[in-house]
Order: C-alpha cells, then structure tokens, then sequence
C-alpha cells in the first residue's frame, strides 16, 4: 500500500517524483500519521497540518546541507519519516524510540534540539551566521507557528537576523492556533494579512491600478514610483516582516504542494533575509482533528474510528480547574493567567464563567510572571498556571518582578516532577532547583486531590509573596490511614528508620514502609507538604533516627534532600542519610513507570534500598 | 538659586506653573542631576535625556492616582525630585539612601520595582487590568526606551496589553540608544518613522493630496476612504505599533515640553491603548554627556568641569577584553555575543577587530543564548559576554538549547558577586544557585586577572559543553606566596583548620589566615578555582579537618557551600562545618566594602569567627 513512501530513503528520493505523486505521498503519509499517533499518542494535529509543507520543503532543499530548525519540534513527524526513519515511527516517545522532537544524536538530518517554543529563528541566525563564516554552502530554514510567534524571543531574534545578509529563510506556519486559540494583537495581525491574498505582489496591483485611473493615472503611478515622498513610504509601505528587515513572500496555501514549491524557490532566489508566510491547517485530513485541532494536539492513544475520547478523567489539573473556578467564583479579586495552556492546564471552565478574569497572554511565560506580578500590585489575586518546564522561561521575572517586591503571586506548578514520552525537554524535575534560590518563595507539594484544594486555599489566602503549588501530571494515589500531622507535613508511627518524600512518591514510600514490616523492619515515613519555607520543627526528629532515606522526584542539585544534608550536618546528625533523587541530568524519553523502575522509586525498589542497607548494618 | 523647585514639594504644584517657568525648572532639574552624580556617581545621560518628559507627564497625569512606571528604572531621578525627594538626592545609591532605581517601599509616589529591562508594558498592563477590574481612576503610563524595545517582553507584553481597553498609554522615549548604540532592525525602523514629521496626521495629509490632484483626486479620495478595497489598507497602512493595536501619535520632540503635553492630553482622551514616541537625547544639556552618552550612562563620581575620566582602569572586565580579542586573533572560530553591553563588559576592542563575529543582539539575553547555542552547533567558539544579574533570563535557554546538546558555549559570567550600589536588583548572588542546576555545566571562578586568562583558555579548549567563567566587577585581589595546587584548586600548609572559599573572597581567607597565625591559630586555605563538576578529590582532604570554615559571596540556597555540606555528611564528617554565606534574600544597595563588612566576610571579621569557635571549643 505504502508504495511511495516506501521508495523514500531519505530526502533526495523525494525530488524525483511528480507533484502528482507527491500528493499521493502526502495522503500516505497522513495515514501512517494518523496510524501512529493513534497508538503510541503524541502530536497529531500540528503534523497533519504541516504534511505537505515539509515534502514540499525536502523538494526544494537539500537536507542536511540545508538545514532545517523546526519550532517546539513536535510537528517534524513528517520529516522524520522521509529522512530514513519511516520504519521506526512506532517506537515514537518510547523508551528506546524515536523522539517526538528533532534531536540531532539521532540524525543527522535533524539540525537541532528543540521543545521549548520560539527559538528555532535564533537557532537558524546561530547556524547561518556560522555557515557563513566556515564558507559552508546553503540555506538555513526555521519552520514556526504563528503560536510561537506569540513568545517575545521570536522578536529578539527577528531583530538582529537580518543584520548579516546570511542564507536564512524564515517559514511562518500559520494556522490561527498555538495549542490553544491563538490570542492577542499579532494573531489579528495575520488575520489581517491572510484576507489580503497574494500580497507579494502587491505593489505591481497598486502601479497598475494607479495606471489605470483616467487622465492623471499614467504620471500619478510614475510620481509615486519615483519620488521619495512619504506618500511613496505610505504607498509601498511594508508589513510587520518587511519592517524587521525580511523580505516577505505569502500568504501561500499551505497544503498546495506547486504553490509551496514556488514560493521556497522564490525565497531561495532572494539576497537577504526571506519570510515565507504559509496557511495550514490544523488536523488537516482527519476530520476529528480538523474540527477539534486543540484535542488532538497532544494525545494519548485512541480509536482511529470514534477518535479520542473527549471525558477528560479526573486528573490534578482538572481538579485545579474546578477549584479555582469556584473560588473566582466567591472571590472577584481571583483571576487567571496562562501561556497559552488554557486546556492542558484546567482552565476550560475559568475561562468561560470569568472571561473578564481570564488571561491567555500567549506562549510569554516572562509577560505571563510580570504581568501577574502587576496584577498583584493592582490589588488583584492572580494565579499564573503553568507547567513546571515552560516556568523555566520565567525565572528571572519570578525574581525581579514578583520576589523583590514580594508580590503574591500564586504559581500553580503542573506537570511536576517525570512527565515522561515528552522526553529531555519536558521533564518536571528542575522547578525545586530553581524556585528554591527565589528569596521568600514558599513552595507547597500536595500529594492528594484534597491537599491540592487545601494547598491552593491557603496559598491564596494564609502565604504571602510568591507561593508555588507544584503538582504532577496524572491522578492522585493513595495514602494508607495513619497519617497524622498538620498542613505542612504528616507522619506515620514512629520508629528508628525514617522514610522521607513528598509528592507522588511519598505514596510509594508508604507502600515500601509497608512492605519493610512484612520483613519485620519498622520504619516511619515522613510526608512533606511544604518543601520551602524549610519545616526545621522537623530538625530535631530527624536527629533522633539511626537512618533517614530521602526519596525526591528532582534533579539532585537543588533538592531538598541536599539541603536537608547540610542541615543535618549543621546539626550535628551522627546517624546515616540516604537519598534517591533524579541524577543531575536530563531524563530521556519513557513512561513515567518506567522511569520510576530505572531511578528505584517503586515501592519494591524502596523496599529494597531500605532492607539491603539495614541488613548490612546488622 | 532652585526656587522653582524649592516650590514643588509634590507633583501637583508642578501643575501652577506656566511653560516658560517649566523650562526655567528643567534647567534647574539638569544641574541638580550633574550636580549629584558627580557626587553620587549613578546613571547620567538617561536622567538629563527625560527631564522635560517627566515634566511633562507630572504636568498632565496625577500621580499616584495614575501610575507611571519607568522601564529599567534608572532614569527616574527626576521623577524622584518631582515628588518629594528632592532634598535626598545626594544619598542617591548609598546606604540607607533613596535607590537609584523606582521602589513602592521608598514612595508612593514609584508604582513598581523595576531594574531589569523590557518589563514596564507588562507591569503596566497588570496595572490596568487591575484599575478597570476594581473601577480606579485614572491611567497607567509606561516609559520605555528603544533599547528596551530590542527585548522580547517588550512584544509579548504589546502583544496583550491592547485586548482589554483599559487606560493604557506606552512612552517610547526613543534615544537611538540602549547603553550602547542601539541594533537591529528595529532600531533601523525607528529611524525610518522619526525621518517622518507628524505621522500621526498623514492620514489627514493623504486626503488632502490626493483631493488635490486636478479632476480626480476629490473623487478618488473619497472612493479610497469608503471602499474597503485593498488599497484603502495600504494607503492607510499602520506602523508596527498600529500592527499591535495601539493608536501612535508622534514623532514628538522629546524636549519641547508644550508638544510633549499636547502629546500626552491627545493619548488621555484616546479610548483605547494609545503609544506616544518621543525623541530625546541622551546627556541632553551636558556637553560632555551629550558628545559620549555612553561614557556617561552609568558614571562614578566626576569632575563637573572636566568630566569622567576616561581612561578606564584595568578591571577584570578589561582583561577578558583584552584576553578574547587576542584569542580571536589565533583562533577564527571565536566570536562574542553581548546584550547591549558592549563597553561595560570589555568588548570594544573586539567589536572593532573581528566585526564579522562580534554580535551585539540588544538587551535580549534570551536570543543571545540560543543564538551561541546556533553559532557553537555550526562549528563557532561562541562567548555570550554578560553580567550575572541579567543571565538569569537566558536560565531556560542555557538549559533547553546548550545544556541537552551539549552546545559548548563559553558564558563570560562578569558582575558575578556582590555588585554595590546598584541594589537588589542588580547583585549577582543567584549564578551559582541557578547554573549549578544545570545538567553538566562547568562553572570555574578565578581570583585574579591571571586566574581569569588562564580559566577562559581552559573553558574555550579544555571543556565541553556549557561552560561559565564568573568574575566579579572591579579589581582583582592580592593573594600570599605558598598557595599550591592546579588549575582547579589551591591550598597554603596543612593544620586542622580549613579555610575554603573561591574569587575574590578567597584573599580574604588567606589574610584572615595570616591574621590567625599571628594570634597563635594555624589554620590552611583552600581556595577552589572549580566549582563544577565539583572536585571530589577534595573530599578526603576536608574529612581530615576539625573544623572547616567556608565563606561565599552567594546566597546559602544553592550554594557549593551546602552542597559540601551534604557531601561531607554523606562521608561521614565527624568535625565542625561552618559557613558564611549571603542570606536567602536580596541585598539592599551599599558599598561592596559595605556589604561585605555587614556580612562578615572581611579578614578581620573571618578571623575573629574562626578565633572565637577555636577558643570556644578549647
């Protein structure tokens, strides 16, 4: 069946086929897509968006010479199977597997590393620059969505890529969405420019109509043309892209393979800098995902025939939605900020009942942290949900706009901790790291659905300055009774081994104490809630246990479990501190089991830890 | 001599006066500024550049029921004269005196924190939001430079600010300058719209000129205005500012103050978000400042007659300058990267050398760290020159784009340590804290000039990936004979007491050592030039000591303080591990000498330390 793809080994095999079969490569293609992600999940709508895009971009360019830098990197599917992957597509995000983003140790046709937005244009200066300098031949192209273009550091390098006359050509993917909507003034922008088709050739329409006025319409088109008046400035005037300096060609029908193959020729033609401005659409030839291209963004497996199943389960981020959206309800001070995340993240029903109080500023997580930062100011109660890995984007504006002033801000943290098939770049596991060196934060790690709401409430209403609340994708687990404490941490009976977690893992720490007293060990667990300000009260318990073992669902480097050594140490603790953190790496692509299983955080590999260590000690 | 400001004691008494006394009062303002900062030191050319503007604004607006708030804030002298502090301007940036920088703690009158760049559209929007939310009265007025404008923020945050109507006026106080000359298109945009007198009336000119075409224009004036053809968008065409949904008015002459107030009553009676431009000068009305704004941004104290000197003294930042521009000469692959910080941060020479490889991107540090990631991934020996406080943008990017590759950028760390006057937002006490998060970094930090050369040769040929070379701002520091060792680490005579610290704060150590010794302690110095991978060789070393003291000029959360602290209990440690850190908190302005006294770190202050736990213990 696949009898075109088949004869595709990599990208040069590609340019010997017709625009006829071209098409029939892309229907192919969008089965195996819709195929794939169907059973390992993973990004469906953006890559049926951008199938003929990027056969048309392997047409036209010669990869790796060329080279191309995907945006995010969760639409380069397509790319991935005509450059000699076709045949792994069914390992996608798993362990082992293909990644879901380009990632150049895995080929060479992927130029670089990508998962955080809006950094493929500095990237693509970064490689032209130095292809210039080396004398290297060929293009640089930096593929992004109109969504990315919402984060600021696409301006930043809009600014200076024009600067050195390098081979870079810019193609904007524009399909009226990031993973939400797309939102704010650049998004009407474009919609604006959309409604203007062909405006590349613009300027020869206004000389001929200019010409074609009776009488003076002849000298007015050559007194325009000619003059340097600022009427001409007016006439000719450039857009948004022609401002900063590129050259732009569009908008082209992103699913016309001829139109898209002129146009890069065209932008390859060009001595400067080159816009290529490109219509698509989302879930493009499935119709599930065409009508809801937000659902199937980012999916987990489904059922080609019926399509995913839209009852999102409970889940912490459901029931953050539910609760904030109850507590706007009481409180009209409440609001919301998102980057760009209104779905993922909860705020589905915030959005609809507070529309007043809902704020999707785009993918900007630093407009997100000081415009909260503001609201705060303004007397206002926001709340900027964000997921752990994208609120690396706002860490010095935690610092300078929300910690200096100590503004409360409440960060609600999804997401952390393992997040899993998303791979290195996803990873929840360096917000401990970074948000503890934040002067006057306090950080809140709710276990449960209800410490969640409890954690949230008094985050609102009992902390001051700013406070996260950081939660794990996925749902709850269960605690056994017997766990007694207050809001800041709880404990099991007592006994001269410790275990110590919070989070997720403090579950599998009750589940391994459990099983320690099958094999007769006894030891009590510790479950922290808050993780900063430091609980010392806890300070002389520990002092009084033979041995303590940490569990942490972070980055070795900034955990609290180092910070408790030291403590220890200062306290003299002369009994043994062990701890399991994640390395100081980053954590490649898996599920979340099995990454428990690898760093030994399952019940039974806690169990283990604690046993081996104790029976040796015997 | 100051009557008419000895006459404003708040705002509002600004409003009697006429226009011809207005100007009477700049000329008074302008000398007081060269007046204090030649005595103060502190940022000149800025404040002389704004003062008819914030004239003008304190004219027209009603602070602090409206709010103004000052981009980067260092040009707010004259706002902080207008509104009761005049008669504190000569503790400006000392101790216990008034900031340099806008602060709510210090005034009402100051409606936000402000000290790093691009934040002021952002804060104000939440401002806003929060004013039409709870039904205040009155505007919110952003003033932001067009070297503020080359950072993203600035465009996430204009990107939103637009959405909600509220009362929202953006001052782009268009200098041509950051600190240094400003780049990149955007800049070169600026200039286009200022050789455009008026632009906000060319519609109006439109019309008439194209009635004015014999037969006809009357006719094809009124078609352009009716019809929604095409060329109605074009003829009326938006600027960039437009683009983003804002009403522009200007170019306004940023020194003629009856025009900046036309200007500003124009904005208050727009009904949306409206940006006014304005051009100024920088150092305007002094001739030294005006000749070399940049010379005069940030001055110590000069002499008014002669002006500042200019012969900069060696520093560490002059012996980096002088290292990579000699590197650069051997070795083509090397290039610098700066965010506008070309002068401080020592790169003249280079960027007159090698200006094909010498990149200044504009005060957007995020870019500037994708963008090394780019150059280093082509094959490039990029160096991303910044200072420490403002690296704490790039976080995610050192993260997501150098760290998971790999990409071996050199990060040319400088202002790292206590910085002084400029306070709480601009110490660079955090770069250990959030860079030792990061997987696989190198973070070397020498102590004198030749330490410095000799760790950038190591990071640029000895080490892979990210790689950060931290130095303080200032001189280097006298160090004994007898410290032996290697390139990571170095250490005077054994004894059972261990002194360790790293950079400047190491001379110190071995002085307090010297001053033990004569009070009958021996105690050895470790000084560590390494700080990450951290040097376990060192451990077996520290475990042999009684007491271990250790002194780090960095907050304790994060520290490599802690982590040895965790280290050595994880060891075994049975002795005393003592440390001197700087708190979890951002440390107000003083001296550098001020601070350090305050926080124990000078040699008499270490010595009496160890002396007194030595004698306690004895």
């Amino acid at each position: 069946m696949s009898s075109l793809l088949d004869r595709i080994d990599q990208p040069r095999d590609l340019k010997k086929l017709s625009f006829k079969q071209l098409d029939l490569l892309c229907q192919e293609i969008r089965e195996i897509l819709i195929q794939t992600v169907s059973q390992t999940g993973g990004h469906l709508s953006s890559n049926l968006g951008v199938v003929e895009l990027t056969v048309a971009l392997h047409k036209i360019f010669d990869v790796p010479q060329d080279q191309l830098v995907w945006d995010v990197g969760h639409q380069s599917y397509t790319h991935k199977m005509l450059t000699g992957r076709k045949n792994r597509m069914h390992t996608l995000r798993q362990k082992g597997g293909l990644s879901g983003f380009p990632k150049p140790t895995e080929s060479p046709y992927d130029a670089f590393v990508a998962g955080h937005s809006s950094t493929s244009i500095s990237v693509a200066s970064g490689l032209a620059r130095a292809k210039s300098l080396k004398g290297d031949p060929g293009f640089v192209v930096a593929i992004i969505g109109d969504g990315a273009f919402t984060g600021g550091l696409a301006y930043e390098a809009l600014n200076n890529a024009g600067h050195y006359k390098d081979r870079i050509i810019v193609v904007l993917n524009d399909n009226e969405m990031s993973i939400s909507k797309n939102v704010g003034a650049f998004a009407r922008y474009l919609a604006q420019i959309r409604a203007k088709p062909g405006y590349y050739s613009t300027r020869n329409k206004i000389k001929k109509l200019l010409s074609s006025v009776p009488l003076v319409g002849e000298p007015l088109a050559r007194m325009v043309s000619d003059s340097k008046s600022f009427i001409k400035e007016i006439l000719y005037h450039s857009n948004l892209f022609e401002d900063f300096g590129f050259e732009y060609v569009g908008p082209i029908d992103g699913h016309d393979l001829e139109g898209l193959c002129g146009a890069f020729e065209r932008a390859k033609a060009s001595n400067g800098p080159v816009l290529v401005h490109v219509d698509t659409m989302k879930g493009k030839g499935y119709s599930f995902a065409e009508k809801k291209p937000d659902t199937y963004h980012g999916v987990p497996q489904f059922d080609i025939q019926f399509g995913s199943c839209e009852n999102r389960p409970q889940d912490f981020s459901t029931v953050f939605g539910k609760w904030i959206a109850e507590a706007a309800e009481k409180d009209e001070r409440i609001c919301a900020v998102t980057a760009a995340m209104k779905d993922g993240i909860g705020l589905e029903e915030f959005a609809v009942r507070y529309p007043d109080r809902f704020y999707d500023v785009g993918i900007a997580e630093s407009h997100a942290a000081v415009f909260s930062a503001g609201l705060a100011q303004g007397g206002l109660l926001p709340v900027f949900a964000v997921y752990s890995t994208f609120l690396q984007r706002a860490y010095d504006q935690i610092m300078q706009d929300m910690a200096i002033a100590n503004e409360h801000v409440l960060l609600a943290v999804d997401r952390a901790g393992v997040v899993g098939e998303d791979g290195e770049t996803h990873q929840g596991i360096f917000d401990i790291a970074f948000l503890s060196s934040v002067p006057g934060i306090t950080i809140l790690s709710p276990a449960t659905y209800s410490e969640l709401r409890a954690c949230l409430e008094r985050a609102m209403y009992h902390c001051t300055g700013p406070v996260a609340v950081r939660y794990p994708k996925g749902r709850e687990k269960q605690f056994p009774a017997g766990l007694h404490g207050n809001e800041r941490y709880q404990l099991t009976e007592d006994g001269e081994i410790l275990l110590i977690s919070y989070g997720r893992l403090a579950a599998n720490c009750c589940q391994a104490a459990e099983l320690l007293r099958q094999k007769g060990i006894s030891a009590g667990v510790l479950k922290l809630t808050q993780l900063l300000p430091y609980c010392e009260e806890l300070i002389p318990l520990m002092l009084e246990k033979k041995k303590i073992f940490w569990v942490e669902e972070t980055v070795e480097q900034g955990s609290i479990a180092q910070m408790t050594g030291n403590f220890l140490l200062q306290h003299g603790y002369r009994g043994d501190f062990f701890y399991r953190t994640a390395p100081n790496a980053f954590l490649p692509q898996a599920s979340v089991d099995e990454i428990f299983e690898e760093l030994g955080w399952t019940p039974d590999a806690i169990s283990d830890w604690v046993e081996k260590s104790c029976r040796g000690n015997e």
